[in-house]
């Protein structure tokens, strides 16, 4: 976490005790820079975070005060359902709402994709182009599981260097990360078996389950903390878990992350009962301001974890190139792809190794970075602004997600329907549960920012939340 | 069939009916062409096919003599394994098999692949480059299953223009046709459930049947005549059949083909029995002399046919571009597709669609197919040469393989782990079968026809048979 988002957090939560009541005027900028010995920029940034996140506001000429609405968008509280297992039937609802809202020319706000034109695709086309025209005819057929050595190289690399000790030999290439994933799910489960996942959970989990018929049990994941690890202790030791699959890092939908106490408590409980996990990393490169604490899988001393990568969100989206570092399960991983997809494109695979030994990737990212936290900070603000009373909104140290929590009355589901009609299209919170919890919750991406129509479609969702409370009352 | 194939066929028969005896001379080229009203190189031809096939020699300056060694190689028998179901545990069998012949440099005798240098593969490099140029940036995200809209359009015009009526709407595009046949597989059936296949089948097909926890029925299939259409009828009658897996066109180990009639036969089995069927139709384009009769897909007006297909192994290896013609599965594959790998990568999909669109394909399909049929002719002559009496050869219309059935004490496994260390890799014919049967067999690949090491591959093959029969009888 940068400084400056340490300082707002601090002050967001004298403002959530009442100690900095609504109307109060914050410090000004160079008293705060004096007092707390940060740069006045440091100061300036976190003012423009809590006004972003609503709780503070700009009077010209005069300074930063609290806001003086009932309804500030404060974080949504955790999640709680029963820690059993149950069998998943989501997949219909996922296929209904995902597929509503292909349509094109909608406001990709329901997207699972960041904006493509984020992406260097004319760098990485000249990659393609000169590593296929330099292939030796021989490999095309040569690139089997686990896939291509320089490639599966270049990303041991990039573990080593980021202090996460992975070697070449255990990871395998896969066709995205969703592959990555669901490999290792059948690598260690049978049908029948209990499956923890997290409370809200990634939908494409949970028809993961649902296809290989297992039972999640769902534990409770907080917007701000992320995993639950009292529950999870608790599910651990009460039932019959044979995989977990979690996502430590900017959490999908919640945004949220789990800090690295917590993820050594995490790994101490795996080890204790022997329990692999299925590490859902693909948004780790995207953090806003400092990078997210090591992945779980550098805790692993014993082969546990299954750590699973892609470059679709932050290099090369479409290209189908992910991965997993699969530990003391990577034979059986490599097995069950030589048994379903065969291998992973050839070109594709051969492109990337190429773009990364060929530098720029670090530049790229850097301003990948920088985008989506701007992004992020004009997202809560409108949020903020737009959205009614008593709207709770997560905070996302990375990726492109806003996690929404309108106040009880708004559905969400009923919303994403008049949304479509409007040309916006919604993930809403349904579709990341089993039980379909979550309903006022909307899964929001901020992550097209040349899209001029951003603005306009937030305030759109701020009227029809608005209508349904409003319809509520009457 | 060609006119030529037919007449060599003819021939074979007097031969195997001992109505044209060992020793005996044919009709001179003149002779028979003026009888048959055919043109003296039909009759050239067939002299040449049935001396590949080892039936006949020709004898400097005087003629054609049927040979005179009591160990003609004729077609292997058909298999006749009990239509009863079974649990399939052949994978780390397979495995074994597969990864041992890995190693580089082997002479690739028992590859799935042909020679990597029958492709165009600069042409694909060049539509490669070219469609990524041209991209739109969002097109990238948009190409989500069923697949990128103009390949599946240059799909269903390929089927309208060989007379089988597909719609692109039916085509789901999918990494490769192994993603295509296990798709369509877990579409139809539950864990538990009988799926019919060949025996011998395509090893993959067992490795689905066991991953997916399916019971296996396995139906005979002859190497002539392909599958046993009676002992299927027996089956769907006395079992709970719940899908079938086929490949009626140069069956995959054996080469065979089922003929025209056999196919409405399987069609009208197939819809008296409400039994869908997948049917791996992924070497129709590699026939050696005329084109094989339309797929069963052809004959299917209910939708009950998944017609998989793929340019692995006929234009672009590596690219990992196949697809199912799904019928009223399309959807459920669709969704299936979306849930494991999400989208084929969009560059290959690309590529081809660039690449089919700007023509060259048949012409490189004639050329291949004629590589091809040389191929076959070169090993053919070669096994009958160097292999001990008493082996039979399957005669495979179209595709890469042969089917070899050495005389009983030969273990093609242990031939395989000998082989090995001299440099040759082998797919033994046990890897076919759930039951270890075929342990004589093997399928020979001839598909590498710039590797000069094949003909003394093939001369060591002999000599490690004729080693093991002279073991056993001493």
């Amino acid at each position: 976490m940068n400084r400056y988002q340490r300082y707002a957090g601090e002050l967001a939560a004298l403002i959530a005790r009442g100690e900095l009541a609504p109307g109060t005027r914050l410090p000004s900028v160079r008293e705060a820079s004096r007092q707390r010995r940060v740069s006045p920029s440091t100061v300036f940034e976190a003012y423009y975070l809590l006004q972003a996140r609503g709780l503070v506001e700009s009077r010209p000429r005069s300074g930063f005060y609290v806001r003086a609405d009932a309804g500030i968008p404060a974080p949504p509280p955790p999640s709680a359902p029963a820690p059993r297992s149950r069998a998943v039937a989501v997949s219909d609802l996922v296929f209904e709402v995902l597929e509503a809202t292909r349509r094109p020319g909608l406001v990709p706000l329901g997207s699972a994709f960041p904006g493509a034109e984020l992406f260097p695709l004319q760098q990485l086309a000249r990659a393609l182009s000169t590593s296929m025209r330099r292939l030796e005819p021989a490999r095309i057929v040569e690139d089997l599981p686990p896939g291509h050595e320089p490639l599966r190289h270049q990303i041991a690399l990039r573990y080593g260097l980021s202090g996460t000790r992975v070697t070449a030999g255990e990871i395998v290439i896969t066709n995205g990360a969703l592959e990555a994933l669901t490999l290792s799910l059948q690598a260690v489960t049978q049908p029948g078996d209990a499956v923890a996942v997290e409370a809200p959970a990634f939908y494409a989990a949970l028809q993961a389950l649902e296809r290989l018929r297992l039972r999640a049990v769902e534990i409770p994941c907080d917007p701000q903390r992320g995993l639950d690890l009292a529950a999870l202790a608790d599910a651990l030791q009460r039932r019959d878990v044979k995989a977990c699959w979690f996502m430590p890092t900017f959490h999908n939908p919640t945004g949220s992350t789990l800090d690295a106490p917590g993820r050594r408590e995490l790994m101490r409980l795996l080890e204790q009962h022997e329990v692999p996990l299925i590490e859902d990393d693909v948004y780790a490169e995207l953090y806003h301001g400092t990078p997210p604490p090591p992945p779980v899988k550098a805790l692993d001393a014993r082969g546990l974890v299954m750590h699973c990568g892609s470059f679709s969100k932050c290099l090369a989206p479409g290209y189908r190139v992910g991965w997993v570092a699969a530990g003391r399960f990577a034979e059986a991983v490599m097995r069950a792809k030589t048994m379903t997809t065969l291998s992973t494109a050839v070109p594709s695979q051969h492109a990337l190794a190429t773009y990364l030994a060929g530098g720029g990737y670090e530049r790229h990212l850097r301003k990948l970075r920088r985008t989506l936290a701007r992004q992020y900070e004009l997202a809560a603000r409108l949020a903020a602004r737009c959205f009614p009373a008593g709207t709770r909104l997560g905070t996302p140290a990375g990726g492109y997600f806003l996690w929404v929590q309108f106040p009880q009355g708004v559905d969400t589901l009923a919303m994403q329907r008049e949304a479509l009609e409007r040309g916006i299209n919604l993930a809403p919170g349904q579709i990341f549960s089993t039980t379909r919890r979550f309903a006022n919750c909307l899964r929001l991406n901020f992550g097209h920012p040349r899209d001029p129509r951003f603005e306009p479609a937030l305030r759109e969702i701020g009227t029809m939340a608005a209508g349904m409370l409003r319809d509520q009352r009457s």
